[in-house]
């Protein structure tokens, strides 16, 4: 049985459509755990933000989670790619698992991420940790257009002005050292105040 | 009157809805003469593309024109940046310029372009060349979701893949050197053969 | 007989190296005073910086200036782009200017800047704002190697860390809004807390 | 015993300064192979290149090597990111490696990389492949100032210009379709013909 943590990313590894007992390419939860600990893991990450008609970013969307200890943080759209994804599709499989099916997300067009994020088990490396793993994660700035509806584990997405996401009290509430990550988000579109 | 040039920047100076004898902010064509010659302009450049679900480059659009000379050239979306105007402003009112008002672009959410192309009156300076005067443009890749209709002077947006828009004999029917441009671009999506 | 303003392009347009009787390319204060009313003013912005052996920043340098008010202010390395003059020319020109002759600058390999920064006359159109003009930069991060010495109406180039550099206090004490833009420069590079 | 391929991470994993019964981080020669089955593996790749005084690239440098079939190919520098070693380690580790000690590589002060190659196993699933994994690798265009000398297993390290280096012959001899990776690279320094 898996027990659900702040996990940056969590789709049931042993759940119905990604087997446990599987070929080449998904990992069980035994191995994932053991190549956790061997090399660095791939992620992919996403900011959403809506945009006015002529692109500038004018809402950032921040999930809100009940973690295993009952705390509400704060994190984005945030998961592993598999073995033989493609980026664009981890990153429409993860926007897809977090906002639901009608986001409508805007894929950029461009393969390059605003930033890269590296995460080590012990704080203090980089701007960013996750006790769980070694990870590097990709991040893009992803406007959605259509209507977010969260997934049951978390409560709800939030959407905040450039100034609300950038404050130290949501930069706090961010899983890993996110708020640095959002506030480079906000950067990289020109909005950061 | 207006002599029609193959002008990458052919908003008619003297129009209408910009007119000649005007305030700060605009420039009557006598001027916008004596200043191309004492100053950098600044203009912004748009590489018209069509995307698939996921954001991937399928198509990049290039405009048939005919030149002053009769000859048949092609070119981007292309145009001066005016006293007062955003980056922004000025990217859309080109954009409906040379696509129409129905093509729909989706503007990118960062200011930051895919290349800064830096245009002189000499060839040879820098890949890109322009006879009138010292240009400066900010390029970016815009995905267009709608119908384009190239206005009057433009005899069409042809759509091609990524290895048509980047062979040697597309490049060579570019105007001042936007072979270069249009490669760049490409490359920048990550779909330059 | 010029007075020296808090002006980021604040080279003498009538000094003896450029002379203000000139021809094509070079404008007269009075010329340029009428053309920055009618035209964006194209700038290239540099903030410099200290890195590590693996090329982490780890100082940013702002310079502090006393303006015409007897005010102490900060602000980056700034300038304009003379016509003729590729933006590589121009952002050595500002940083040798700026920093003095031992400044050892990098350039970027890129012509690509981390930000586009629009400066409007009217605070409020954008994050930046100068009340001479409207001006767009081109803004790079400029590791320097050697030793600055800025120019006599600076009072100084003040190295600071990343977290120092992006506080409230600092940003406010920077010109025409550019704390926004040293903390872009800090999150393109990775190091904005 | 290791048989050298044409890797392009091909520091032997078996080797007394990576040993292969090790702790955490370090994977055997098998697990490596086991793992490279089930999860997409991260790269780092840096195009080395010489600059001018102002930051513009003049010369790539494409290694030369023979592979196991006896065949001469042309790769860059590529390979692994260890568990636990930041990019700028491993991106350092692996230019010190292959272009000797003396190089003096300038590391990019933005860990943005100017492209995000994907290679799979299958070819034609995305413009780079690699026959042993699924691998995803951050590539960055890297200034060297000193004088590079490859290690043993490559012939030697060829400077071209840009025009050279993005010739359809020299693309051709490039390893897993790096071609067009090192064109994106020229493409992003604005020197692509």
């Amino acid at each position: 049985m898996e027990v659900r943590t702040p996990d940056p990313d969590p789709e049931p590894e042993g759940s119905a459509s990604v087997p446990s007992a599987v070929g080449p390419g998904w990992l069980s939860d035994i191995e994932l755990e053991q190549v956790r600990h061997r090399m660095p893991v791939l992620y992919v990450e996403a900011v959403p933000v809506r945009v006015d008609g002529l692109g500038q970013v004018t809402e950032v969307g921040l999930l809100l989670r009940a973690n295993a200890l009952g705390e509400i943080t704060r994190t984005i759209v945030s998961g592993r790619v598999m073995y033989g994804e493609t980026l664009r599709d981890a990153l429409f499989r993860h926007l897809e698992k977090d906002l639901g099916p009608m986001a409508f997300p805007q894929l950029p067009a461009s393969p390059v991420p605003f930033m890269v994020a590296e995460y080590f088990p012990i704080p203090g490396v980089s701007p960013y940790s996750d006790d769980r793993q070694h990870a590097v994660s990709l991040a893009y700035v992803v406007p959605v257009t259509g209507t977010c509806e969260p997934r049951q584990d978390a409560l709800e997405l939030t959407w905040m002005s450039p100034a609300e996401a950038s404050a130290p009290q949501v930069a706090a509430e961010l899983e890993g050292g996110r708020g640095a990550l959002v506030r480079a988000a906000l950067a990289s579109v020109g909005v950061l105040p």
